[in-house]
Parts: C-alpha cells; sequence; structure tokens
C-alpha cells in the first residue's frame, strides 16, 4: 500500500499525552474560577454564518478568516468568541437574564502566516459580563479577581493587572484640543515598543505640537503608586469626560481590592490603551513580574454595545480574554510547565501468567473504586518486555502477581526508581498506593 | 444601523446555559470514566490535510466533509476522530507507548442533510487501545467495562451491550460455502430493519438458496442466554475460523463479567455486524433497555490495522464510541434531563444600596472559598427589579444586607420558594448554605 507521510497542518499546536495532561490541568483550572464565580458555560458552533463574522465589515482579522468551500459560500470558522457571544446574545436575548456572565474556552481559527508561536487553531478562554441597556462599573473588578486567582492557582503569584479608563484618556486628549483620538491612541499603544522618540514624531506627524506631545506622554508615563496617582489625577482637567473616567477607574481600583486582589498586583497604568480594539472605558493588560517579555497575558476591557449589528437592544459589556495555547506555548519554551506534570498513573500491575489475570483484574476493580490510578498489563511476552514498558511508562509502582502471591493472596510490590520489591497483602498494598 | 438576523447555520445543536451545565456534566463524566480507566487524552486539530482525511479513498462520510476554501484546497474539517487517530499514532509512533490507550471528546464535521437529530456538528466521546504489531483480546473487554461505568453514573443502568465475533460469523458463512462474505454482513445488518421475509429475497439474489438462508438465519437468531449459547457453538463448525472467533468471543464475555459488567448486561448477539465498517473480529452495539428505539448508543470494535495507509506498522486496535450530541438530542427528546438539572448558585446576595456593597462582598469572598456557589447583584434598582432577577435566575436563597444588618452584623436570609425570610449571622447562615 502507498503509505502517506501522516503529519498535521503547519501552524497547529498537538501535544503528545504526558504534554496533554498539563494542558488540560491548565483548561480545567481556569474553567473551574470561571464556574466559582458563576459565570455560565455556553457553547457556539465553530462555523458561523459570513453575514455575522462579517458583519462588521472587513478589518485585518477578517483577512485571515477561514471560509468554509460550499456552493453558496456562507459559512466560515470563527476568528474570535466575541462575534459569536454578540450573535448568542442578540438570538437568545429573550431567553437570558442579565446582567449575563458567561464562559467559553474554546478553539478559534485564523489563518495566521507561519511562525514560531503563532497558531492557526487556539484557544480562548473568555469572560463577559453583558448587561441589558446598563451594566454597573464594579463588574469590571470582578473578571480580575477571578483571573487573578487562576494564576495563582497556576503558582503565577505574580501577575500585575495594569488598568486604565478610555474615558480619562479621552477626555484628556480632549483637554489638549487632540480630535482624532483614535489615531493618538493607536500611537502611544506603541510606546514600549517604539520608544518616547519614535511616539513623539508619529503625533508630531499628526500635528501635536511639542509641548502638548511632551504633556501627553509625561502624562501616561506617570509611575506613581496607585493611591497618589488617583489623588494627583483629582482635580487636574476639567473635561467631563476626563472626571468620569477618573471616578470609573478609582470604582474599579477598589472594588478589585475589595473582591482580594493585593495593591501590589494592581498598577493603574495610564499608557494602556489596547490599541484599535473597541473598548469604550475600562481597558486591562496583565503581565507576569519577571516574564513581561511574554507580553499580556489576559488583556481586556468595558464595551458599549456588544451587539449593535445584531439587536436593537443595547448590550454594554466587559470582558477579558486568556489566550491559552499561546500561554501554554510561552510556559514550555521558559521550561516553566515541569512543576505541572504529574503521574496519569499510580501503579501497573502485571499478571506473571494468564493464570493470575483474574487475581489482578479484581485488585484492579478495587483500586480503581478506591480512586488510586491503576491499570494492568495483559498483554502476552516476558517479564523483562514488560517492566519495560512499566519504565517506559514511568509510572512508580509496579503491582506483581504469579502463581505464589495468588496462593497466598498477597502480591509483590516493586519500586520502579530504587528497584526494591516487597511481598504485601492487600491492605498494606493499598495503605502504600494511597501514601 | 442595519440589524443582521441573528442565527446560527442550519443542523447545529447550540443550548442554552442551563441545558449546557448539564450537557457538560454528561462530558465530564464521560472524561472522568475514560481517565479512571487510565486512558490518555489527546487533541488533534480540526482541520486536517485533505491528503489525511480522503486516504482511504472516497467512501460515502467522505463526500460529506467540509472543505476549506484556500488556495491549495488542501485542508478540511475531519468527519471523525478514528482517521486523526490513525494519523497521530503513525505520525508520533516513536514517542508512543503501546498499547497505547488514548481518549479524545471532540467535535467533528459532516455536511449532513438538514434533518431532526441529525447534526452537521457533533462530538464523539471516542476510546482505542492500539497495539503495536499484537494487541491482546482482553482489551476487547475493558473498553465496554468503561462504557458500563458511564451509564450506570448517568443513571441508566439497563444498558445492554451486543457483542459478537466478525471472524465466527465470517467462518460460519464459509461453512455455508458463501464467498462475497461483505455483502452477506450488509444484509444481515439489515435484519432488525427490514426484517427475516426482506433479508432472505436479498439473500436470494445473491445466489444463497433457501436452506442456507434459513440456517444463517437461525444462526444469527439464536436468542439462548449467553453460556447456553457459547456451550451451543462449540463443534458447530470445523471451520479454523470459526472457532478462532468463538476462543475470541468466549474470552471477551468471562472477561467483561471480570471487570464487573453484570451477565444480564451483556447480550450475545450473533446478529449484530456493524455492516460495511472496517471491523475484523470483536463487534459491539449497546443498547438502553426500554429505549432500544433509539437506536445504539454506543458502538464499536476489533480492527487489525489502524493506519495502513500512514505507517509500515501493523497497529491492531480496538475502539469505542459514544455520539454524545445526539444522545443528548435524544434524551432531551425523552425528557430524561430534568433530573441532572442542577442549580449553577446556591444563594445570591443583594446589598439594598451601594453602602452595603463591600459588606457583602467581603461574605462573597468567604463563601466562594468554602465552595458555597455564590454570586452578588451589583446593579441599580429598586428592590423588587432585584428579587425579580432572583427569580428568573432560580436561585432558591437570597441574602439581602441594608444599613440596620450591616450595622448588626447579620444577614436577612430569604427562602425564594416559601418566601420566609429570617436575620442570621454569619455562622448560620454558611450551616444554612452547606445544608
Amino acid at each position: 500500500m502507498n503509505i502517506i507521510k501522516p503529519s498535521t497542518i503547519a501552524g497547529v499546536m498537538e501535544l503528545l499525552p504526558e504534554e496533554q495532561i498539563v494542558f488540560d490541568r491548565f483548561k480545567y483550572i481556569i474553567e473551574e474560577k470561571f464556574k466559582k464565580y458563576a459565570f455560565l458555560p455556553i457553547e457556539t458552533p465553530l462555523i458561523e454564518k459570513d453575514e455575522i463574522l462579517f458583519a462588521k465589515g472587513g478589518g485585518e482579522t477578517t483577512k485571515q478568516i477561514f471560509r468554509i468551500d460550499s456552493n453558496s459560500k456562507d459559512m466560515s470558522l470563527r476568528f474570535d468568541l466575541t462575534v459569536p457571544l454578540a450573535r448568542y446574545v442578540s438570538e437568545h436575548f429573550s431567553n437570558l437574564n442579565f446582567p449575563f456572565k458567561r464562559y467559553q474556552i474554546a478553539k478559534v481559527y485564523r489563518g495566521e502566516r507561519n511562525q514560531k508561536g503563532r497558531y492557526k487553531e487556539f484557544y480562548q478562554c473568555d469572560i463577559d459580563i453583558i448587561g441589558n441597556e446598563h451594566l454597573s462599573v464594579y463588574n469590571d473588578a470582578q473578571l480580575p479577581a477571578v483571573i487573578y486567582e487562576i494564576f495563582r492557582e497556576l503558582n503565577f503569584k505574580d501577575i500585575q493587572f495594569h488598568i486604565n479608563n478610555r474615558k480619562l484618556l479621552n477626555g484628556f486628549f480632549e483637554s489638549l484640543g487632540i480630535k482624532d483620538t483614535t489615531e493618538v491612541l493607536r500611537i502611544i499603544d506603541k510606546l514600549q515598543k517604539i520608544g518616547e522618540d519614535n511616539v513623539k514624531s508619529l503625533l508630531k506627524e499628526i500635528n501635536l505640537d511639542e509641548k502638548k506631545s511632551q504633556r501627553l506622554i509625561d502624562f501616561i508615563s506617570d509611575k506613581s503608586d496607585n493611591k497618589s496617582l488617583l489623588e494627583s489625577l483629582k482635580n487636574r482637567c476639567d473635561k467631563e469626560l476626563f472626571n468620569e473616567g477618573l471616578d470609573e477607574l478609582t470604582k474599579v481600583y477598589s472594588y478589585m481590592l475589595e473582591f482580594g486582589i493585593p495593591d501590589e498586583n494592581i498598577v493603574i497604568d495610564l499608557s494602556i490603551t489596547r490599541g484599535l480594539d473597541y473598548y469604550t472605558s475600562t481597558v486591562y493588560e496583565t503581565f507576569i513580574k519577571g516574564y513581561e517579555n511574554i507580553g499580556s497575558v489576559c488583556s481586556g476591557g468595558r464595551y458599549d454595545n456588544l451587539a449593535n449589528n445584531f439587536s436593537k437592544q443595547n448590550l454594554p459589556g466587559v470582558g477579558m480574554s486568556i489566550g491559552l495555547t499561546r500561554l501554554f506555548y510561552q510556559f514550555s519554551q521558559l521550561d516553566l510547565l515541569k512543576k505541572f506534570e504529574e503521574n496519569y498513573l499510580d501503579a501497573l500491575l502485571i499478571p506473571m501468567n494468564e493464570d493470575c489475570n483474574f487475581y489482578l483484574i479484581d485488585l484492579l476493580n478495587e483500586l480503581r473504586d478506591k480512586k488510586i490510578k491503576a491499570d494492568i498489563y495483559l498483554e502476552k511476552g516476558k517479564m523483562k518486555k514488560k517492566f519495560n514498558y512499566a519504565d517506559k511508562i514511568g509510572v512508580k509502582r509496579v503491582v506483581i502477581a504469579g502463581i505464589d502471591e495468588k496462593e497466598m493472596g498477597k502480591f509483590s510490590l516493586r519500586d520502579m526508581e530504587s528497584g526494591e520489591q516487597i511481598i504485601v497483602n492487600k491492605e498494606q498494598l493499598i495503605e502504600r498506593l494511597k501514601g
């Protein structure tokens, strides 16, 4: 038979089982925390109608959409979980209760060019809270509280939430006489990447004079501690939008503390803008101290209206998203996954011959019911081959039974690391395997 | 703005959150049992190269493949989890240990015509055990043991495993002088659907004489109990293949009992063939007593070689699969999901005014850390609106705090069903919410 070389398409992450167990553990931790904070699960189909996916018109992302080759050419793979959420909330509006808190952990698809750490298929872990007409600003503090717990559980305690408010920024721009705020947001979003001088040149190109440029840069670069910074912003600017933003930012900050995030994990950072995204007030980015170079591990913000393409209802919302596939890739590159590895098996049972199969299956059934992760090796072969298998799967304890053990009603328990082998009865065996 | 009617593509299952919770619970139970039996997780990309998916040539299923509209037209969505498994095992062969026990619970895609209960996107929950060159017949008994535990946990104790062996069937066909065994398998697979007379006509069409037809039908229709049936098959036929099949069937049956499946849940059923599928010895179908009309809820069998398109290695395997989406649809049609519904929330906390927000958030943090599923309602509005929300989400207990409660350090606990409201301190509250 003609053999086809087995390979995945380029630009996808496919893991070996031992890595997959770690990945699944991450996913499980994230989901459990989402549930703990009373977010509800939804699961939307991977394929959406093109009229839904392209509703906002052709941005950068829509160029990367995987279209389905059907006669009618009217469906494609989702490129994020936000557009499907907007469609879902609009479609099921009358059956949902608002504020509607939902999570979705699922794969999305983008025809990214092949490069390391960029994937065509990747997991997004999204939480959003959607209001009907109104949504209190306190919700903006709940999301980082969930994320904080997730990273703490993942043993990254040094997570830093950089928060800002676009109303405050836009109000400040207004006070400088800047009209094209979108363009300015886009430019200052690059500050960290391209540095102050380059930002100044770009601001000059859009006709902002040097003095105002400097004031703008001084404003967004203020690294005072949270409380001093908020204090110094009071009466800083007489624009209504600015003070509305300041009030929101102050509330979000104090509620983040109240929801249990320590002050040292919060950075009010006026340079955070989330660039071209559709956010309208609160914006967040999240960094891990010591690993800032991997970029934001969780971002999001508040938007005025989720679903203006699909619904006449005004549905304000706030959301955050973890890009799990990319995060997992980065952690693995930094060799940070080792500590999450776990044995999927506590013990492997090896009958010395077929006559002992039932004797060990009886034990197996009992171990499994006692939540001991056990399996049995029932293949034919010499003991050497069987131990070889135990070695390869990395199991630490092997339980062996031959005619002798069976007649005595006992078991040989072998420690695969030390090579030590002892004879035990069932109670002793269970005790040792549980310990 | 132009409003686009929000809707999914046709032929997909999209659930409301309360249904999704039940669906997720099914998925969780299945996964936990797969893990308990030491199956390893793998996750393959949804998109595969066409040369992989079409490797076996164009069967019925390949006509339903969703192709990706790319310039090179060389990738599509998977239509099952078996072809990706074959590709995975071949690609990662040197990094896997055999027997390789894997599970995958994931969506697959088929361009089915729109009809009730048929989905374009649906979950398959697959377990397979793959050997390298050899795989002991005892593995064939492990799979139904997992499935038995799953359905028991789902409260369907009356599950019936119908098992058979194709070698035994083919050996019997040989003894009747039948050469085209595939055609005969295809015909007798229809017995239940079209009845004995129609099967006889079809057998006549392929030139099987009436006497042999009758012998064949008598053979596959034998409804003796398992032990008598196996006994009666001994010395029934002198074909080697028949006796090899009988030996395997006998072993699989006795090991199923040994793995904990009661005899009354096993039916040795010589009419089970799995039609045109690629199985070579053991075959299974699974029915729920009283609900036979929904068809087999879990099917599978043993195959000689998983990956002859992708690998020179001979990789025999055995697998079973639950079609979860279809099963969930059927259970919901039969109104069997009610008992799985659960409250996603034990208590909703409602501050009477903003001054009490922090007082109740402190409580919320504590309740959540004590594993009580709680949430807080922080939206503005009258108490009536707040209670209305509590009503709609179906939460049974509401905790209210106003200035009075806050000053006393107490809480009002309201039972939403009886309307009874009492004042309690924190310890009493926690006790009641836990109870």
